[in-house]
């Protein structure tokens, strides 16, 4: 029998449990704290943002499943043992989820939507304006793993020139210019008119947009930032789009969730915040996913997705 | 050598201009007034928006090229001789702007961005939700010529179910599914979530969508007019918005442009809009068209897309 120990930091347990019944045969889900005892037997861990040391508590977990693709929200806990397996999410609706917002966010700067938006409040009908056909439109993705290939395949098609930046060389692409490492950065933002971050947060990505990598974007660009709070100088990005340096962002998240209502983000015109639902784990494809892992694991393969903790991703 | 005479109602001509003495070699442009006599020789009407009147006090103008996709701007002067060819526009730069623009709306009403950016302005974070799958979303296509053909490209690979009505019956794509005629309209009206209006300006299609019609769409669907102003009732429309049936809408064309001052659509809290810049002729690719129409012509050949008067299309 295979057993589910669940812990979600939001409402929504019933629909999780409902979603693995239909998924894995005779499963059994236990919502935190109801875990039960080590001594019932070996159990799947399945969390967002756990609660520091209810992991280590329970040695009878073999296996940790993250609810998302990052993992940061558990590997924040120093007491998870070294050598316990932790496997991201990487079910088919996240990267679909991805992909329409990172598509949705890009034809809004392109179109000049906010700006258009902005005219409206002010009853202001602009003047018919050529809008820069897509083919000239620069899109750097920043991060260029399973979620950046999905939303580049469906920018390609609109006509989009596409650039992608990793932190080490990887398989590209058709149509895609590579840039990888620290010394391909600055050319990379040189040539990007829309930035997409999709980095996790590790401690290589922390503030990798900050003043001085931000102003080696062109003057107008826009930067899209559905990859994790920690990559960018908040303060730095203010300043630019200040300046007009930038001409906007789109923020899906930030270094601390939800975002103060103390935050100045909120009403700056040139901002504009989603509440980190770029890419949502759907219930009905994710635990499909973790039963497919979990197929894996018991035939005694290794599970696609296995956090490699050298890397931290 | 090939002469142009050159109308629209705002600014611009000179980019125009340019245009076409990239595009058409030897060619003669001449920016209204300045149209010369009807004794200098055949000439071709490039307008938008003409006076009524100037295109028959004109006798040497063999043809008229729209500016748009649409020819009510043309028609609705009842001078120009029944037997002087219209030809539409219908350059790849239209339809790639028109199926960027399609593209961007629906997944801004599928992914709820005008709810997010509303609770933006109330610092309201919203708690996870899990979108609907695109798969599970009804675009409903009102309208299915040229410009409705290449949103549904676009559309299509997102995974959205797509429905396309038209007034007569016509060839269809795969994954298509068609409706054709006043008869089926109902039927369709039914089935659509998202309803992308794409039909042109004529008496058939005056106030399509009016309080009954509107009322026929499920409960909390969206619309999108980006083809002519005339197609839906307005008043009818903000009955269906303010009691909660239609979810929101996304209007770029109005019965009158630019939308007046006084109009209570500006600040209408489910209402966002665009001064009709869907799709916008693009110089490049329109003359590039132009030159190919002249081409055709001065082979003796019918131009590809020449009106239809009995149809208005």
């Amino acid at each position: 029998m295979t057993r589910i120990l669940f812990y979600l930091d939001e409402p929504g347990y019933e629909i999780w449990k409902e979603a693995f019944i239909d998924a894995i045969p005779g499963v059994d889900v236990r919502n935190y704290p109801h875990w039960g005892e080590p001594e019932d037997g070996p159990a799947y861990a399945f969390v967002w943002n756990p609660k520091p040391g209810i992991i280590a508590d329970q040695p009878n977990i073999t296996h940790v499943f993250s609810f998302g693709a990052g993992v940061d929200h558990i590997l924040r806990d120093p007491t998870i043992p070294e050598e316990l397996p932790v496997i991201r999410m990487s079910d088919d609706g996240l990267k679909d989820g991805m992909a329409e917002f990172v598509l949705m966010s890009v034809l809004m700067h392109h179109r000049g939507m906010h700006k258009l938006m902005a005219a409206q409040l002010q009853k202001q009908w602009i003047d018919t304006f050529y809008p820069t056909e897509a083919a000239d439109v620069r899109v750097g993705m920043l991060g260029y793993g399973a979620l950046a290939r999905a939303a580049i395949s469906r920018l390609l098609p609109i006509g989009y020139k596409i650039n992608a930046w990793s932190r080490t060389p990887k398989a590209t692409e058709n149509n895609v210019t590579h840039y990888a490492g620290r010394e391909d950065l600055a050319d990379f933002l040189n040539a990007t008119d829309i930035l997409v971050c999709l980095l996790p947060a590790t401690s290589e990505t922390n503030n990798l947009l900050d003043a001085d990598t931000l102003s080696l974007l062109p003057k107008g660009a826009a930067i899209i930032n559905a990859g994790r709070g920690n990559l960018i100088d908040i303060d730095a990005l203010v300043v630019q789009l200040d300046s007009d340096h930038l001409s906007g962002a789109t923020l899906d998240v930030f270094p601390t969730e939800p975002l103060p209502q103390g935050s100045l983000l909120w009403h700056h015109p040139k901002i504009t915040i989603t509440p980190h639902i770029a890419a949502i784990t759907r219930p009905k494809n994710a635990t499909r996913y973790v039963a497919h892992c979990i197929a894996q694991i018991e035939r005694g393969k290794q599970p696609d997705n296995l956090l490699d903790r050298s890397s931290g991703y």
